[in-house]
């Protein structure tokens, strides 16, 4: 920093495509300070280094800061000063900051910029500090690309651009810059494996009226993906040239989504062209499946239940030992969803946790020494599978031995919020926000809160936490429409205590529509028996019981035929009605 | 038009201080269209004129366009464009279009400016054509200012201003203009009659660090309320005087809202001096009450529900004969709330309708003639008062005889998403907009909607309909604190049936505490007894029963002393537990 004449330089979490998960290459944040988590900002002075991190990520963050000098900063919780706030205190009146233009979106720049304008702040953008501080640091990933058939898109990517050129045209843009590598692999039908658990290729396009350019690795492509792209009027250019190729852009009218595209993208064609802010319209195309996606996501989701009853049914037989590790749980979950057909990977890494470890919401467990499983209290699994025919992501929380009352209570709260969410109908035009809160009431009510939010997006063969939509207390301007896929997973976490989350992925579908408009309503399309054995029915509204017997029966026809019998045994009791 | 050479001129319903309820000289948009609903705007070209409105008042307006070749334009309704769609249909390429720049927000002039910017039209903003088009045009009233005492308000206008003036030196404003006159009332204490229902005083005022100056018409003013505007620091300057004073100013870092100032207040001040936008401070420092206000408030509420009590007994004993008309009801009311002490005015016209014309959210029954109620329905009466110690808002549904499955119906499912709401619980840093669908949600489950927000907050002694804070499905960026007052009125409204609505004021109050975060609910302060002949109790579910029955309780012990012997028997049979 001293050498670059930086006095304060931030270190994000993302890479220059700001992914939420990244190639090992891009793990320079976690490789400064320690921290393993998805989100978190790491800001270093000479004298001081803090972590800037969300509501999800504070008892992990807490254990992994712990013996570093860097001080946690828990964002959004009172006494805390925001990322803006702390720079205002630290540099005073002056000084220089520093950060890669790459790693930051053009939205959160903006904000930072304006936030600080009062005082007289320079600003390097085209250092990567942590360049020079990383020895060892992994190279580019160099996956091989292969082409998503039709059979599980609908849509050809020369059919997708197609619409998206008329979006442009109605925008009046000539030109539309992409760096989401979700968004360019859904557009042109290509996947790789250059992020663990997200199968996207590092890549950048630009999209005009008469051309369609996607800035990739040549190595990537072999001859057949490379055919494929040719035939749908896509020209391949090498991604080392993308900036370059950027800058010498003159006279476009540029569409671009300033919270998608990084400071870099924006800065590099701002002199020469004119910019058109706007959500990025292939975020929104691609929310809201097809229905080839949807007939496909639904055998996904049918074949992922199967694992996960095949996983409880083996934790059930095998938990009393006392010698289950968790790890143990997270391969036997990958083993049985590797089975299934059409499997590529797991969606993200699972999250097998006992007792108070659960309370931590992203906790991840140790390769080596992972904690056994006590034959008493809760566990839970979230966990997930890409699939050719769809993205799954789902949690379930239950028994490895006796539950407090508490345990019990809770797992019941949690249960009805899932359920009272997964059952409104609601007005087409309004957002996750006006839902939020339908789950969450009775957390509310009984003055506990869960700090994250209650539901996400999930991609197609895609990152499995997506946008655009969201159900979440605090604003979004995202429409639920037909056809959107969206998580549904309130919790209680209790620090030391437990854990507990019931999760279900839901496509958004049209209920009803009248003179006062049209409603829409979910459709449960995650099966596996959530645990009877921790609820406690007395707590539950007559229609929440009748909810979730419906539920369990449809898992019950939907899952057995693809079980053995000792299995179908085991799914027939944990279905039973209660 | 033709001789302003305006091709397309714009009439809003709002007076130079952007009041919802104006005095009779800025009736412009009613003398112009006729109709007259509170909210609307009048778009007229040389061949076509278009009054768009939303959707509390698309029955009414209907009704009273029919016959002019005004065509209505449904707010938020598909198939409906907005009033920019409309006039980049009607002007095409170019035009010059006309609007008084004091009867638009600035805020809503830069929308209209960013919206249609891709055409070539010009704007004339100076131009007020209601005067020459309206002969007996009325003029200013100058009705006389009066003192609101320390013992109402708790806080002298001096003591409130140097709040304002820490806000504005944490803004680093030198400035700040205001033209809101209800702002402007509580901030300097003083009420007066210049706008029916609300009592301010026309005026405008601007602060500084060293100076307050209140621009009003000398002739308002008495020695009386002049020497205490003076002992607190007040400079009083012509209201005629304040756009020239304002075009004078120099070097100045003036705070303004946009949503709050006129698009005149922010082009005169726009070349020599620097815009800070903020949300109106002084609308947020009037939202929560102090102590003394909510004490006073609490008093003016038992008397309001008292005078409430008196008219439904009053309407049951005299309903059956059929001889009643709405205005009947509507005096009544206003007669009971009179008698009261501390009465001042009614706080809204009263909306008293039976039958069908309840649909229509914002009826007024006609003077003449008006109509009489049969004894059979329901009957609707939205009515408040402006008392020294408060103002009220109520709406009470009543039966006026025999009923229908449907009413009854829907009437229960309306008394429920009432009580739902009151009984809510939420995180302090939420909006009415996470709350919005805690009553809504059981409409929505059938397939009702109301078009309308479901709650509203109430001045002190000052518009009965104010913000900041609102429970509304769309976005809100107004975070809910303790002491905020709002109402809860959901309803149901079926054209060519019924209209229902019921409608308590509550205020927001700290319910818990602990280490997940602070909670709030709603403390209800409006004491009036709800029809339970017209309830089915079978689809209530046993809190919200208990609810309204402990409610009951409440309301006969705070308002049986205030009644004589017969509105006591009257009410003890109306507060039973059900």
């Amino acid at each position: 920093m001293s050498d670059a004449s930086i006095d304060l330089y931030i270190q994000p979490s993302a890479d220059p495509h700001l992914s939420e998960y990244v190639a090992d290459r891009f793990k320079a944040r976690q490789f400064l300070s320690g921290f393993k988590g998805s989100a978190g900002t790491l800001v270093v002075t000479a004298k001081k280094a803090a972590l800037f991190t969300d509501g999800r990520y504070f008892i992990q963050a807490e254990r992994e800061l712990k013996g570093s000098s860097i001080t946690l900063m828990k964002m959004d919780m009172a006494g805390y000063p925001t990322l803006e706030e702390w720079i205002l205190e630290e540099l005073n009146n002056e000084g220089s900051i520093g950060y890669d233009g790459r790693l930051i979106a053009a939205s959160e720049e903006s904000k930072l910029h304006r936030c600080l304008k009062s005082k007289n702040y320079s600003y390097i953008t085209s250092q990567d500090l942590a360049e020079s501080a990383w020895d060892s640091r992994p190279d580019y990933p160099l996956t091989k690309v292969f082409v998503h058939p039709l059979a599980y898109t609908g849509q050809t990517a020369s059919d997708k651009i197609s619409t998206l050129r008329h979006t442009l045209n109605k925008q009046n843009a000539t030109a539309y810059i992409m760096s989401s590598l979700n968004d360019i692999a859904w557009l042109f039908n290509i996947r790789a494996n250059d992020v663990a658990h997200t199968p996207v290729a590092y890549a950048y396009a630009i999209i005009t009226a008469t051309s369609a350019q996607l800035f990739i690795k040549k190595q990537q492509l072999d001859a057949n993906v490379t055919e494929i792209l040719y035939r749908n009027q896509v020209d391949i250019l090498p991604y080392d040239n993308f900036y370059s190729y950027l800058s010498q852009l003159k006279d476009e009218a540029i569409l671009l989504d300033p919270d998608k595209v990084n400071a870099l993208m924006v800065s590099s064609t701002s002199t020469n062209n004119m910019h058109i802010h706007c959500s990025d319209p292939v975020f929104h195309m691609k929310a809201r499946l097809s229905e080839t996606e949807e007939n496909n996501l639904r055998q996904a989701q049918i074949k992922d239940g199967a694992a996960m009853v095949k996983l409880l049914h083996w934790f059930d037989n095998n938990v009393a030992s006392g010698e289950l590790t968790e790890a143990d749980v997270e391969l036997k979950a990958a083993h049985f969803r590797s089975q299934q057909s059409l499997f590529i990977e797991t969606s993200f890494k699972s999250i097998p946790a006992h007792g108070s470890n659960a309370a931590m919401m992203h906790y991840s467990t140790p390769e080596n020494n992972s904690p056994k499983i006590p034959a008493k209290s809760l566990f839970l699994l979230d966990s997930g599978g890409q699939y050719m025919d769809g993205t799954t992501d789902i949690t379930r929380t239950f028994t490895a031995g006796p539950l407090t009352e508490e345990e019990i209570r809770d797992f019941t709260l949690v249960l009805i919020a899932h359920i009272r969410l997964n059952r409104v109908h609601f007005l087409q035009g309004v957002t996750g926000t006006n839902l939020d809160i339908i789950a969450r009431q009775i957390m509310w009510e009984n003055h506990i809160d869960y700090k994250c939010g209650t539901g996400h997006s999930v991609g197609y063969l895609l990152g499995v936490h997506e946008g655009p939509a969201r159900i979440k207390k605090e604003h979004t301007d995202v429409v639920l429409a037909p056809g959107m896929v969206l998580t549904n997973e309130p919790g209680i976490y209790k620090e030391g205590k437990h854990g507990i989350r019931t999760e279900n992925t839901v496509i958004v579908k049209e209920a009803a529509s009248n003179e006062t408009g049209t409603y829409l309503n979910f459709d449960v399309i995650s099966y596996c028996p959530i645990d009877t054995r921790c609820i406690d029915k007395s707590l539950m509204r007559n229609e929440e019981i009748e909810w979730l017997n419906t539920y369990h029966k449809e898992v019950f026809e939907k899952l057995s035929p693809l079980l053995d019998t000792d299995e179908v045994g085991w799914l027939q009791n944990a279905t039973k009605a209660i």
